[in-house]
């Protein structure tokens, strides 16, 4: 069989692939090849993967301990089901719990991504305390199954209640500093950590605490624009959690695998959750694979109570082999201390592009989990593209972006700035000159 | 680092790893490798594998055509995001699109495993439609995401309504020939049918056909005990459906790629559903990946309207180039040809059991899609584990098979025969010598 061209490969996705969240048969770029940072179409232009794709090759493309992890396992064992002993499935569990901490954690679910790793933690959540509730905020997505579908909070949810939502999901609202008018100076974080502690308090109490199983939060919301919170507020939650015997589970599938310079997220903040949901990063894209790590009462909890959970795939062997082998190169390699060292060069450089350019409103990194916020007006904050609608202006600049050969993506004013964690500074400065020149056409084309 | 033993193999099972639908911490077999019908745990011991592990190593282990085709991918290219084109997955589109019927089928959306491709098409449908309600079998399972768990009729679903299930997931009762005491004579096949049909139109009525996205049902009920259903049954809800604008979903996670003797188990039927789910055969279990196979007026629709799903590793090249070899191996040695003529071994062989033997109450083949229901009482139909409870027995049954080295499963009283569908006679009546004799020991032990 001959190799097909790029145009064949087009055509194919246009007549027969159903793609996700799209409008069928448009225009698609056909990838040949990718490697490091950097992927190919079939004319030969370079692309800049700027947000790791969907934020989960963490480790760029065909990282060659992984890819050899891959053919090692294929070779030996490619598939057993759950209820069986296998190396890499017990190995990948203890290295896990390990990065999470020993002294806390205890047991590793897995599962195929992050919507499944969601609904599994949801219904571990709810066995466990025998309550019904969830709570998750509005700024957030956890996956597009039914349960994760309803505890995500941006208006992708809204498909999934056609049929009527399940009870017992209910919503808060965190803060978006920017958004909510704050500004980033202690004073001010100050406040708006103390107001949506306040207002969620309240919440729980008029809900009733005791109905609630779990807080379910990405440890930062990441595709609602990477929105760090105000300082103390992750730590609030958690401490309104543990006074209510409420769980805390930790959305890390994209925030996790040293996106922000610690293995987790979470680690960052003053808090240790119960239960911690992953995917993507644990095999940088390349076997699909996810999990749940529970708490060590939790782990207990299941000894003696059958675990009402399961899948084909729990623990599918090649995707552990590929997980192992991502998850020690990110130990092996520090790259938590690579992405801490090249936060150091992202993030003054987006915040300058926040001073100097007319439509960044907001630019916010921590380690190389990055996303500014476009305005067309900074005195009043006036967003590019207003919540849930489209005007073209943000798909306008991702194009103008995509032209230059970088890569990105952003959801609605929102433009992330997240590429693979082995990304060096010469590659990263260079990315960033490309941006800057973008946003200055933006600047004159979209600004009040 | 050296390789570990059995025992520490296992040891780190019993310790990290949260087992899917089990209490933690029992025993466990560590699989030390696998080979075409066989695998092996560290003492050497060989097993048959009689249900090709969850009914989803359709190809055996290891089969080479396919790890060729993992290892071949994985060093080219293990990922790139949904929304580009690349080249295994729109040629495994196009492919499982003409396999299923170009002239009624058009575009497929990949997902990762059974659970959410039915999650997937319960949205397709309800957008499609515009309409809430999703009609589904008491005796099924679909999966283990809350809009699959809903969706399934047997007892694992009351975990996930711990919340509250969400409204618009309505149950009928589907037949169960030899429990609701018909013969499988052409005079009561008849009326089971047509009582089953009578009454599923009379639920229809009353819930509202208007209100009624789509009847999701295995082609052949799998996990719930090889259920083949009375002549004419599976057309007549066919027709029921497009007599009412209800879109017919056939779920083919377990019943596809060949284990009927047809690529998918709806062919043996005078039918042609609107969507097609699958998972578990696309690949043989070597890499995750499901999916929806969509009707040409379906995937119509989505040209104008936003596909509102999605999920990371949509299309996951490696999965697709695993379930492009291993779909391509389907048809290349017609494997639906050797599962037929393999049933005519099979199915008199486990209907001779049926007649010799005092525990075995029915037995139920097509092709290599078996399963036998296992009695204490022929003449009464007692059940050897009443619906929904244990009494050891069905355990006793599968742990003295497991010491002969046959190696299967089942849920309630149902004891699955599923070899992997490259099996040769010689090897099949080998094992199926081994289920004569644990039978006869069954008859002794547990038969009144």
């Amino acid at each position: 069989m001959n190799d097909p061209t790029g145009q064949e490969v087009a055509r194919l996705h246009q007549e027969y692939v159903l793609q996700p969240w799209a409008k069928q048969g448009g225009p698609v770029i056909a990838v040949k090849r990718a490697e490091g940072i950097y992927f190919w179409d079939y004319d030969g232009k370079r692309y800049a993967d700027m947000s790791s794709q969907m934020v989960c090759s963490n480790l760029g493309h065909q990282n060659q301990v992984v890819v050899e992890a891959i053919r090692k396992q294929a070779e030996e064992l490619c598939y057993i089901a759950p209820s069986f002993a296998v190396k890499p499935r017990g190995e990948l569990a203890r290295l896990l719990v390990r990065i999470a901490g020993e002294d806390h954690f205890q047991r590793v679910f897995f599962t195929l991504g992050g919507s499944d790793s969601n609904e599994n933690a949801i219904e571990i959540a709810r066995f466990y305390t025998g309550r019904p509730k969830i709570l998750s905020c509005y700024r957030s997505y956890h996956g597009s199954t039914l349960g994760s579908a309803f505890a995500s909070g941006d208006w992708r949810r809204f498909a999934y209640e056609v049929g009527g939502a399940a009870p017992s999901f209910v919503h808060f609202l965190n803060p978006s500093v920017y958004e909510d008018g704050f500004d980033r100076t202690p004073e001010d974080e100050a406040r708006c950590t103390r107001q949506y502690l306040h207002q969620l308090e309240e919440q729980i109490a008029y809900e009733g605490p005791e109905t609630i199983a779990a807080i379910l939060m990405e440890s930062i919301v990441g595709a609602n624009g990477v929105l760090v919170p105000p300082k103390g507020y992750m730590e609030g939650v958690a401490e309104l959690c543990h006074r209510n015997g409420i769980l805390l589970i930790c959305d890390e599938v994209m925030a996790g695998f040293a996106r922000s310079g610690k293995m987790f997220t979470w680690q960052n903040f003053d808090l240790v959750p119960d239960l911690v949901t992953f995917a993507k990063g644990v095999t940088g894209a390349t076997v699909p694979l996810g999990g749940v790590i529970a708490s060590k009462a939790i782990s207990e909890f299941f000894v003696t109570h059958p675990l009402p959970c399961g899948l084909t795939y729990s623990g599918h062997p090649l995707a552990c082999a590929a997980g192992l082998a991502a998850t020690q190169y990110y130990l092996d390699h520090d790259v938590c201390a690579h992405v801490r060292q090249l936060e150091s060069v992202l993030k003054p450089t987006l915040e300058g592009f926040a001073r100097r350019h007319a439509c960044v409103g907001e630019a916010r990194c921590i380690g190389l989990f990055a996303a500014l916020t476009l305005v067309v007006n900074k005195e009043t904050r006036e967003l590019m593209a207003p919540y849930h609608t489209s005007n073209g202006r943000m798909p306008a600049i991702f194009a103008k972006l995509r032209e230059r050969g970088f890569y990105t993506f952003g959801r609605e004013s929102n433009l992330n700035v997240c590429p693979p964690l082995i990304i060096t500074e010469e590659e990263l400065r260079e990315q960033l000159d490309i941006l800057d020149e973008v946003l200055t056409w933006a600047d004159e084309e979209f600004c009040k």
